[in-house]
């Protein structure tokens, strides 16, 4: 039998309250509730002596959420105790959280206390906290750089005091399994009456540790793990409950632990967290990075058309992400490419295929893998393509803060030219309704980047652009001074591949009657 | 006395064979010589095999780098390996680096061989790596799923045929430290003569355990750690060198290891790979992430005003970073805003400082962190505003491929409206020519950022620009369906800021005569 470890998410406070990731008081509570739906056992909702901010953000999450715990964090001193109390009072099953810094670092920096003066302070908080709270939880914080002896003692108090949890944080990220699991288990031994409380792990990834060393205090004993979402949090971060709870999942011949996950919501729940935040993760990122599933190395490949578990340990699918992605780059093999343009329509012999995939190479060689229909223009290759591209003559438009705004675009194709002006929102989209309309091919933008390129005002503008037909996407990408033209040539790049392949795709279905009025003239 | 542990960067190699980490051969080429500047021991430069661009760019190393050993990967065919050869033949010190799946699953489903024909590739396929080669590394690949017994075979039969380095990969990041030290010992107690080779470990990051469990594998007598820079690589990516070379240094008293890695280039190398790239690492990378030596919140700002170490653990001089920020924001206490003031030459009284905070605490409601500019605001309030802002009017320009562009700007100030034309490379160029023709306060634009806010073309651009003048940086953001609009909305919420404090700063030293002819009227 499996025993059950108990998370308690911290991202809406450790997480929360590292730069670049502050949300709303709204925000907060979208996460709250996709958290409560992912399964955790414990919501660390804020830190309500921090500001009034932070108390209503608590008491709004203590509203909402109905099954999960809700926990709140507080200083040894009684303001932040109340601030706490306060926040949690909505809450059907609150729980104060105090912390209070033990190492010698902190306790000679921070509060300026000896260690029995701490001592006295711990304890006289947490039974002002127990009169008010029917849940405690207390963290020595540093406690994995707090004398030994002074952290059995500071725990026997608590403990005698009666705290339900006793988190033993790694706050700076400093220390290692070995050490770690050692530190837990002195605890278990030292500490009377240690079996009736929880013990719990916060983790740091200063040095990149924190998931082992989480995994290491539960192997020891820990029966809570403190992590968040995308292992946000302070500096380097927390441990990151994604990665703990599939560790557990995938290892569990060596790690016999379950959770109350629902782990086909973890890509959903780190998605939702980064949109909220504006802040992605790294594409390697473990479990929910968008790398975590693409594979571009032909040996790779190779393996995964014959049994994905030569090179995944999990799917995709357990955790709620995309289809595994075979990504076609230059390292990707003939097999793959065969694979996939057979996927596309296009079954080559051979030597067609030897023909075809020397041109991926070389058009692989500026180092960034291919789409769809770059490959589909090298299958075509050596056949006549199905008609000319258009190329821009003119672009001009009007725009500011005078809506809407204006576009002309004359462009040319098989010694025609053709112009047409169009109304948009902006100067860009005025613009793509004028290439439509000659065209007479609406497609459907799904992505558009700008990147600036260089600095200063002698910046160009960068444009990538993605559009969908059916269900193909096209994508094009321009640079220039000017970004309304930038933009244009992206977009036609896109289109013209498209056009390329039209005889291949059904007609898209995007209705013209939407579209501002526009005029088109044969010149 | 510390054990050296040899560093084998795979960076150019499992790195860059991760979708969107691709680099041209130049961009590898820079990457190789900053790898040897950094000191790594080996540089495995590429699979020569896989192309003719990876054969040509592993050449290139080889010509370039003349300290480092420099690894090229090959499988257990002639081919692969006289690519190898074909590749290092420039090398002063080359390594073959032969792979083979040894697992159940890559035997069954990537060769197609039983063990005996494998062992038997394997050897035959050494032999003639001997022929051509003086260093040889070999690694069964996909190591930790490999039946105990056959990869004992394995490992003994290339330590027979002379091999100097033999690496145990964890392919796909399944094993945990307690089972990968298990199987290093069982390989150094059972292979006879592993004593005269180098065991080397190279670990997947898939469960988030690759730095712990390359850290393992030393512990268990690896002497050789194969890593990437920023941990990229196939998948969730390989284990990060810049975590595990800090790990050994801040924990050396407990792993008592060395490597000739010079600490404070880490930074920079890691920099580096994201410009090469265009993948910046996410904001809490540990070591090297923007927010690994970075803090906002209060109890941590006060600790780290009076002792760094309290949450340091290392000093960010020490890999090569910028110095340690206090971010202010919402989770920032009364200390860290004053300290902050008193360097932006605001110094308050008591009384003044609550105000400010509580103003603070509300500016930060919507939960981004505060720039300088906004801060000075703020210590600035209750004080007369030594100028009223500007306001738009109206904007328009013309964009496109006709250069230059053009733009009018009217603004209002005080009751009187200014109106200002001017040219540009682009329409934002020009506009904010205009307005600075208006405001006769030329700023530097330091950063511009322009990024789609919603999807396919209902989308809004939403800008952040940040100028300079004099040492002081100032910021404005803004949002319209124009992106014109939207920048000169967002240049004007920047130059006010830096128009009300203008007496505070020197005057900017930008030369007008620089900028395109500007005419101004006032109307």
């Amino acid at each position: 039998m499996s025993e059950r470890i108990y998370l308690f998410d911290t991202t809406l406070r450790d997480g929360e309250q590292s730069p670049g990731y502050g949300m709303t008081a709204e925000q907060k509570l979208v996460l709250a509730r996709q958290l409560e739906e992912l399964g955790v056992d414990v919501i660390e909702a804020g830190f309500p002596a921090a500001s009034p901010e932070d108390l209503s953000g608590v008491r709004q999450i203590a509203c909402a959420v109905k099954h999960a715990r809700v926990a709140a964090l507080a200083r040894c001193n009684d303001g932040d105790i109340d601030a706490a109390a306060r926040g949690l009072e909505p809450a059907e099953r609150g729980r104060l959280h105090l912390f209070f810094g033990t190492s010698q670092l902190h306790l000679q920096h921070k509060t300026g206390l000896d260690r029995d003066a701490a001592l006295d302070l711990i304890v006289r908080s947490v039974r002002r906290g127990k009169r008010l709270f029917s849940e405690l939880e207390f963290s020595p914080e540093d406690a994995t750089r707090t004398d030994e002896d002074f952290l059995i003692r500071v725990v026997q108090a608590v403990v005698d005091e009666g705290v339900q949890v006793v988190n033993i944080p790694d706050t700076v990220g400093y220390t290692v399994p070995e050490e770690y699991t050692r530190r837990i288990r002195l605890l278990k031994e030292r500490v009377r009456g240690i079996e009736g409380v929880i013990l719990s792990t916060h983790c740091h990834n200063d040095l990149g540790l924190a998931v082992a060393n989480s995994l290491a205090a539960i192997q020891a004993g820990a029966r809570q793990v403190e992590c968040t979402i995308n292992g946000i949090g302070e500096r380097a971060g927390n441990a990151s409950l994604e990665e703990i709870v599939t560790a557990l999942r995938v290892r569990e011949d060596c790690l016999p632990f379950t959770t109350s996950v629902r782990h086909e919501l973890l890509y959903q729940t780190s998605q939702l967290l980064s949109a909220l935040t504006g802040v992605s993760t790294q594409p390697n990122k473990a479990i929910v990075g968008r790398n975590a599933f693409a594979h571009e190395s032909g040996v790779h490949q190779q393996g995964l058309l014959k049994d994905r578990r030569t090179y995944e340990i999990m799917t995709p699918e357990s955790v709620g992400a995309p289809p595994s992605q075979l990504v076609l780059g230059r390292h990707s093999g003939r097999r793959a490419l065969a694979a996939r343009l057979t996927e596309l329509g296009y079954t080559l012999s051979a030597a067609e295929l030897n023909h075809v995939y020397d041109r991926f190479l070389k058009a692989c060689e500026v180092g960034k893998a291919l789409d769809d229909d770059d490959l589909i223009a090298l299958a075509l290759d050596n056949r006549p393509p199905p008609e000319p591209p258009y190329a821009i003559n003119l672009v001009q438009a009007t725009a500011g803060t005078v809506k809407p705004a204006t576009a002309t675009v004359q462009l040319t194709r098989g010694g025609e030219t053709f112009a047409a002006c169009a109304l948009g929102d902006g100067p860009v989209d005025a613009a793509y309704s004028a290439v439509d309309t000659i065209t007479g091919y609406p497609t459907q933008v799904v992505e558009y980047e700008l990147r600036a390129v260089g600095t200063g005002r002698d910046t160009e503008g960068e444009v990538l652009v993605r559009v969908q037909i059916a269900d193909k996407t096209f994508s094009g990408r321009a640079v220039d001074t000017d970004i309304v033209a930038a933009s244009v040539k992206a977009y036609l790049s896109a289109v013209n591949k498209a056009l390329s392949v039209r005889n291949q795709i059904r007609p898209p279905q995007v209705a013209a009657a939407k579209r501002a009025p526009q005029i088109i003239q044969q010149l």
